[in-house]
């Protein structure tokens, strides 16, 4: 029996920042479609009307090297294993470290898919406005993997390059210091009236939307939920909303049509 | 009458980057909803199947102005509009023109809702491997709305800054000195071997990717239907996908369960 003949396949896949209606429907159908499922239990309760498998495996936070593993081993025992992540498994997310276990074994023994979601700047951009319609970078605050020098250096890059800067996993419960850096930085380079906008568990029913400035941002309520959104000198806030400007207003005439 | 009792409202909705498995549910229970819909003749051909809405204006490129106010006309009048747009309208899109006309209007006369979409770089990465494991940007190289000079200082301290970069719009029929001088600045801060991915008319049916190096990217085919990801100093390419190193194997032992 040649066994390569039944290697199975892996699909990363990506639920979007929340509720299941912010989910594509080809994640939707990969999670329909899979023999085995793994990923946070709040993941797969979330999923569970969706789910066909018998087989659901949950796991904890920081158990991702197990987890990448786990779905190789099944998929080459034969399986279709979806491995299920929140918002885009491609941004920050799961996608990476499957490969880079796959890869440090060798030839690959079964094929990857990844089907990409919602990520956190997309869904905090059209919460707060349209405050992402120029260039603009995503920094990630957590400093578990990457040196926090590093970090701060490139917030301070993107800050004189007039990016639009949304920062991922701005603040732990007990790690405060890169965010507590970061506003420093930032406010180096940025004018204190800089808007910001802040987004709490974006298209979920505690789902909060904050709009402030730069010079109130170190005070501001921020978690491991949280997208915060820094502005470039592009962006306004008006009746609510905020929108950066794409440069349309040099260009043409907004009144008139 | 009071017909202010009677607004109507504005739904910017994204459809993602192609074939409609690619839209989220939100995306396309808005456009089931609507009394009109207005976009380019292209995407109304894709939704067609989609929508109930009677009233349909399709109108060309260059021509965004137009559509937005035509779309606050309509929901002014009463109407459910929706403006569809490929992507993330709320990435480089038709968000921020909305939210910009109705402004230079004075007090908002109809509510605005951004639905997101998968954009073209989170599609460009799911369809690559996993470039955007770290920090990453997005600059888009078209010159009409941004002077060449800003762009370009942005991609060399992009460069230097260590981000993953993300190219939109990287060439147009007649505007190509925009990548010529990106490539070139490009050369300056990182080395040649660098993997770069280049992604065309990604989730379609001319779909391609292709991996190359940024030494090799000044030859390499490119156009508006064109995602181009530039890796940093921790992506490498294997058996056929592109890869950025979180950070995990400096931490872990990726071999060992």
């Amino acid at each position: 029996m040649d066994l390569t003949q039944d290697r199975g396949t892996i699909s990363v896949v990506g639920i979007g920042p929340g509720m299941l209606d912010q989910m594509t429907e080809a994640a939707r159908q990969a999670i329909g479609d899979a023999d085995v499922i793994l990923g946070y239990a709040a993941y797969l309760r979330l999923i569970d009307g969706l789910a066909m498998a018998t087989l659901r495996e949950a796991s904890g936070m920081r158990e991702e090297v197990a987890r990448a593993s786990r779905a190789i081993e099944l998929a080459e025992a034969g399986q279709a294993v979806v491995l299920v992540s929140g918002g885009d498994p491609g941004v920050y997310g799961m996608a990476g470290l499957v490969y880079e276990v796959l890869h440090q074994r060798g030839e690959p023994s079964v094929s990857v898919t990844v089907v990409p979601g919602i990520s956190a700047l997309n869904a905090a951009a059209a919460l707060l406005g349209a405050p992402l319609m120029t260039d603009f970078c995503a920094v990630s605050l957590s400093d578990q993997l990457v040196p926090l020098d590093e970090i701060l250096h490139r917030v301070s890059l993107a800050a004189q390059a007039g990016f639009v800067i949304c920062l991922y996993n701005p603040k732990g419960r007990k790690r405060t210091e890169p965010f507590r850096g970061a506003c420093e930085i930032l406010a180096r380079h940025l004018p204190p009236e800089t808007p910001v906008g802040i987004v709490r568990a974006a298209y979920r029913e505690e789902q909060t939307t904050t709009l402030t400035t730069l010079g109130e941002l170190p005070g501001a309520t921020v978690d491991m939920l949280t997208t915060v959104v820094i502005g470039s000198e592009r962006t306004y806030v008006a009746h609510g909303r905020m929108v950066t400007r794409r440069g349309y207003q040099s260009k043409y005439d907004l009144g008139v049509r």
